[in-house]
């Protein structure tokens, strides 16, 4: 195990009815007058916005709006949101939404407080103070709402992605009321799982030694997004499937999972190409990459592999031939994604097998460029033969 | 799933070397002056002792001392060092050593700022504000490093017990080096590694429904749990063991595995009887109760002691008769718990059959009384047969 530090204050109000305690929440933070931050129509229709309102109504705690958020969010909303808070005197940043929502509140509340721009934390500066940052999710999906992790699109000339990670990010609540999830479109549902499965498999896949009790959590998280998420897509309303999802969600993204052991994340670093070029969502670009990935990466470590077959989806070991465990887990798990109706091949987001040169080139481009990956490091010829192996 | 709040705003500094962090982590908190709270020679035997001075004086930090705290610690103790930190301007509570030292040092903290009886806290009153509250932690076993609870027995004629739990009491950061717990002798580690176990059992024997991730988290820490104590009994220098069982047992009881879900109870509250009358460890009262209790309540839910057998025990489940899978699951944690070198029956404690009414008779003074137990309602009658079962 190796040596970590382990920090997240957030305070979690779960459960039907818990929104009701946001302008409590807020006030025990210290928030006087509040920016909310949302991003579409959607919690309109599920309510959050009304129950909102009201509580910080009922709790005499002004606020002014910022809605029309995007997914992908854009650094164009962050500095409307840091001029919006110092006309109006905002000392408390609410988010109502899904990550893109938070992430947004996120930059707004640490570039509130900073005489620069706030691309600068997105860059090169590690932020330090930050306005407290609330929560009232409705989407499970990202984890942010108990993360350190905020990650913003720059708009000036070609699109910059910048992401950042430091605990001053974390939220100080985070109001989860399951019921919101439940009128999520289906492919939505299916794209949040995969998200929150993808957290914990980037975690799982290590190469350090006695992870005993981080390989257990992580084991038992995905056991539980992978059979809640099919009761979701099976029946929307199903409380108990919602309320499981959406707290594996947090846990599977506010490092719990990750403590004390080496990380992989290069399953994402390529989804964020796929999504960048192909305009597709997070969720179905982790279900192409994956598995090509993980058939990619096999060899280094079958019995890994095969620990994630057996103690995940139940496979029988064969002691005498490890690498076939592990390939019938890399089996189930294509199984489960089409079983939530999400992609498995590039041609399916639209990607074509002749531009794979073109994407490795994107990657290229980018700061850090290659190789990444703490499980297997992966160069050029490494992410194109994995794009070779989603192309199929 | 029930509705829940769960904040565990403590920062863990995890693993050796991380000591050195100390004084940093004191002045990050806000703290300029330094009350050491310990018990008695074991750190300065493991160098605990000498490691915090060294850190505190590195950043400049003057502390005062309050060693002598005893297992079981006693009201004396919180007195004296309520007076120290008025006398001396302390403004933050270092706890170095286990469970007694840190529930000292919570209990001070919180009564330096009260004008009253700190006992009050005890008895009648919520805590609402207390000095911050910091650990070096050198022993794997009560959690308290960062749960909301604290005991004190108090001194005044016959010895009234005080637990309370409220946020109020969680520290602001834990340094955790495992190195310190491989000096504890055998029955130290085992009797530690019995009152974790003992904090996921209370959790995980639940009436409610639907606690699929709570469930399975549970059953990762005693599978871990399990395993890892073993390894340390028979090596104690075996650092990765220590580790696990470190992190084990703060996670045991911080209520990550009690969210969402009414939980027991009843053994520890049997145990904290035998440890009063007979002085025996608590680890030990409750590996002498914890099979008997299951053994009476098993017909209540069979199907969840037989998860309990299959899941962390990898017993196969008889599904004609899940009662036989759950009985084998008791057999084998008592198996375990003889493995470890802790006591199964009375006798071995010292308690007598013939004393059972009075044990009994002794929990009915108690506030509270009889019933107790959220698994299964235990009265007068079930605590004298469940302590009959323990006779054998």
């Amino acid at each position: 195990m190796l040596n970590f530090s382990f920090h997240c204050p957030t305070l979690f109000a779960f459960g039907d009815g818990e929104e009701q305690r946001t302008g409590e929440l807020v006030r025990r933070f210290g928030g006087t007058k509040v920016l909310l931050v949302y991003g579409g129509g959607s919690i309109f229709k599920n309510g959050a916005y009304d129950d909102a309102a009201a509580s910080l109504n009922r709790a005499g705690i002004p606020f002014v709006e910022l809605g029309g958020v995007q997914p992908n969010p854009r650094s164009g909303k962050v500095y409307e949101g840091i001029g919006l808070c110092r006309a109006e005197g905002v000392d408390f940043v609410l988010a109502v939404g899904g990550g893109s929502a938070i992430d947004t509140a996120k930059a707004i509340a640490v570039g509130t407080l900073y005489e620069g721009d706030f691309w600068d934390f997105y860059t090169h500066k590690a932020a330090d103070k930050s306005l407290p940052v609330g929560v009232v999710l409705t989407l499970s999906a990202t984890g942010s709402e108990a993360s350190p992790s905020t990650v913003i699109t720059h708009e000036n000339g070609d699109l910059k992605w910048g992401n950042v990670k430091t605990d001053v990010y974390r939220p100080v609540f985070a109001v989860m009321n399951p019921r919101y999830t439940c009128s999520l479109p289906p492919y939505q549902t299916a794209c949040g799982a995969m998200d929150m499965l993808s957290h914990v498999m980037e975690r799982y896949f290590t190469t350090t030694d006695h992870v005993d009790v981080t390989d257990r959590i992580c084991e038992g998280l995905m056991q539980t997004i992978l059979s809640n998420a099919l009761k979701a897509m099976e029946n929307p309303d199903d409380y108990n499937a919602r309320a499981e999802l959406m707290w594996c969600g947090t846990l599977a993204h506010n490092n719990l999972c990750g403590v004390g052991r080496a990380q992989d994340w290069a399953s994402h670093q390529m989804s964020h190409e796929l999504s960048a070029l192909y305009d597709s969502a997070h969720g179905a670009t982790l279900s192409v990459i994956t598995p090509a990935w993980m058939q990619y990466v096999l060899h280094r470590d079958p019995q890994r592999f095969a620990q994630f077959a057996v103690r995940v989806f139940g496979c029988q070991m064969d002691f005498h031939h490890p690498e076939l465990t592990a390939q019938e887990g890399i089996e189930r798990l294509k199984h489960w994604i089409r079983a939530m109706g999400l992609p498995l091949t590039l041609k399916e987001i639209g990607a074509l097998q002749d531009d794979i040169p073109a994407m490795v080139a994107h990657r290229m481009k980018k700061p850090g460029g290659f190789p990444f990956g703490g499980f297997a490091p992966i160069h050029e010829t490494d992410m194109a033969l994995i794009l070779e192996l989603a192309a199929r």
